[in-house]
């Protein structure tokens, strides 16, 4: 330490070798993909937020709160009796049991907590945990800031050319168990899918529940996109299968429901075994979730049915989704048309572009879908999310293939950003 | 497991060991204090939340926030730019220099989630952190949960007997140097102290940052009560001291500051080579904090000096202590009065209470001051929390003398409390 005071840097305390491990430094596929680093006009379908607020009765409820005293202070690390009651209420038909409000469900500040609680809560150093390919990119860290090792297992994309649908993303029960190990401690099933927007069927759900059984594994099911399916599609909840209640906890999420991603709330619904040590686990990293919103989500869960909420928004979002679709079918790409979630594999691998684009070294160092998907928002106006960033680094180049595009927006965006894309003719062939 | 699908719990996935290291499965003094095991008409000076809302001129921010879209959605993981923006005009003065907005500010899901992220992104297995004690209770936990290790020094009590003040409860340096190891890597001082009330003197402040520097510590400052002094106490931040700032993180909070305890916003301010793996946690962990009332508590921090906001919240927490430390003068109980915090250390070492008082099974396991707030609480109608709960097993006796009475509450419950501590006269002589 030198007598102005200015640190000699070689003498800084080092941070965490398990940052290292977690991917957790490099520079994100949303940092790299931020509007902030885009053109000003450049529509954002990247990131999965929508650009429409919550319904007025549900952000009416959280004022309401905030005139309060009690919705102003610490929630018990439960959650909010209001708030745990009306996700009782909702979800007691979808699991077709009658759920403890005191030990069966647990709010948590957003679904990423939550899911990030019950590694902390189960995983012991070495343990590991299955996820399939391509993943919800926070996983990876979630799991090896707890010591936990995560294990891949490929979704086997479409033939290439063509439409497809995203249930022609599929799982090869053989290689999960493969991937089984004397270590395995969980498996993390998410249907709907980001980014694929596969809704696993009853049969895949099967075969993974079998395989849970025998090697008597925790499945995390992450259903946050659960209000979201289309054309008739079937939701399955994993936990709903014979004897999968016991070793399944099923995360949800306000934000992805009620159009709120800036809320944080979200929950956890399971035996007790599993929500005990999950409680004890969030109680320490947050003690409790914030209140105004957790009552503004408990009105959205006690009114939607009655409102007929998730028919409608779900009506809303095929438009949304059609938008986009009906542009790429009238130029003859490739897509994989989503049965759930809001996102769109667009097939960007016969993207034709300059190789001496002036692409930023932030993209340079990545998979060719890096690049690609800078080139669209630069040349079209339209942001997206290279998949690759959804693998492992061993398997990024499946992901290579394709650029994210979130419909989550308001029609006019979409249509907007539809009708730039119609540009992409010229360069893909 | 069974053919109707009950399971055979010896199978059960056994949850994490940090659980059990962390104190974190024992049923903490939250739950056994709470308000829904007490009579209903008790008093709650109990947990530290206000029985009051935020001001007016905050919740309409929210409110305001509440209308709009993008305040809905999720925020950057540094946080909204407006709060660290807000953050950094309160705070340069502070610090005395300019703050960097994006290096050396990070809003966090709470002060809470803040000092756990430090520790993510700090604490490798084994390393030790050292805490003066009594502590805020959540530290343990947050510190074994990521392989820490923690390392108690005593804060020594005054001596027995007649008025005191919480800078009587001193620390002595040479315990500090000794309980410094090849493994110690931070510091948590938190002034003003929770549960004591005390402001750390600059010399002690001192004593406490040449140690840091000569084994080249971290130095967490826990400061979410900096708002909080009386009697024209100083509140000295150990950042700015000649050399610290380098190798000193600090804590604030909107709960505290703004009387909303249950908005989880909080903020950490430091240098980037702290705050950078930070991010890198808190962005794993909560991915970012809730949105709308970080735009309220923007508004705070933007408009407070103005408001003179902070001086009258000083006047009004004068005004309530004064109410419970007459009517302890008045009964000639010893007591340490605070400088800082909110909240009163009664010495209940005197109490009587008859060995066969029908005391619940979760106060009888645990120290002599359990069972005697738990009296109190039942026969005087006012609840107050074991000081033991924030001491180490092996020195939970020292805590034994005291119940922490929290004065955060309005003028009318705080005299309704007053009075009926003057039964107090009879138990203790």
């Amino acid at each position: 330490m030198s007598a102005n005071g200015v640190k000699d840097r070689s003498n800084l305390v080092p941070f965490s070798s398990r940052l290292k491990e977690g991917r957790a430094l490099a520079q994100d596929v949303w940092s790299i993909f931020n509007v902030a680093n885009l053109p000003s006009d450049c529509i954002n379908l990247g990131q999965g937020y929508m650009n429409f607020s919550p319904p007025k009765w549900v952000t009416e409820a959280a004022n309401e709160a905030l005139q309060g005293v009690a919705e102003n202070h610490y929630s018990h690390p439960k959650g909010r009796m209001r708030l745990r009651q009306a996700i009782k209420s909702f979800y007691d038909p979808e699991f077709n049991r009658q759920l403890d409000v005191e030990t069966e469900i647990l709010v948590t500040s957003g679904a990423n907590e939550g899911q990030y609680s019950v590694f902390v809560a189960f995983l012991e150093q070495g343990d590991e945990v299955i996820m399939f390919e391509p993943f919800f990119d926070q996983y990876l860290p979630s799991v090896t800031f707890n010591g936990g090792k995560p294990v891949y297992v490929p979704l086997h994309p479409p033939g290439s050319g063509g439409k497809s649908t995203s249930n022609e993303w599929t799982i090869d029960l053989d290689e999960l168990r493969a991937a089984i190990t004397p270590r395995t401690k969980m498996i993390i099933v998410n249907t709907p899918h980001n980014p694929v927007g596969k809704v696993f069927t009853r049969a895949e759900l099967e075969g993974i529940a079998a395989l849970a059984e025998e090697f008597n594994l925790i499945v995390m099911a992450d259903e946050v996109y659960d209000c979201l399916t289309f054309d008739g599609k079937e939701h399955v909840r994993i936990a709903n299968l014979p004897g999968m209640w016991d070793r399944t906890v099923t995360v949800g999420s306000a934000g992805k429901a009620f159009a709120a991603t800036g809320w944080r709330i979200g929950w956890l619904i399971g035996p007790e075994y599993i929500i005990r040590p999950t409680l004890a686990a969030t109680t320490r990293i947050v003690f409790c979730s914030n209140s105004p919103l957790q009552e503004a989500a408990a009105a959205g869960l006690e009114q939607a049915r009655q409102r007929g909420f998730f028919e409608n928004q779900r009506a809303e979002y095929t438009e949304r989704r059609a938008i986009l679709t009906d542009t790429f079918d009238k130029l003859g790409l490739t897509y994989t048309l989503p049965e759930g979630s809001y996102f769109i594999l667009l097939d960007i691998s016969k993207l034709k572009f300059p190789d001496d684009y002036p692409f930023p070294k932030s993209v340079l160092g990545r998979g060719r879908d890096f690049r690609a998907c800078w080139f669209i928002a630069l040349e079209l106006g339209v942001s997206s999310i290279p998949v690759s960033e959804f693998y492992c680094e061993e398997h990024a180049n499946i992901g290579e293939a394709y650029g994210r595009f979130a419909f989550c927006k308001d029609t006019d965006t979409l249509r907007k950003a539809a009708a730039r894309l119609e540009g992409l003719k010229k360069f893909i062939q």
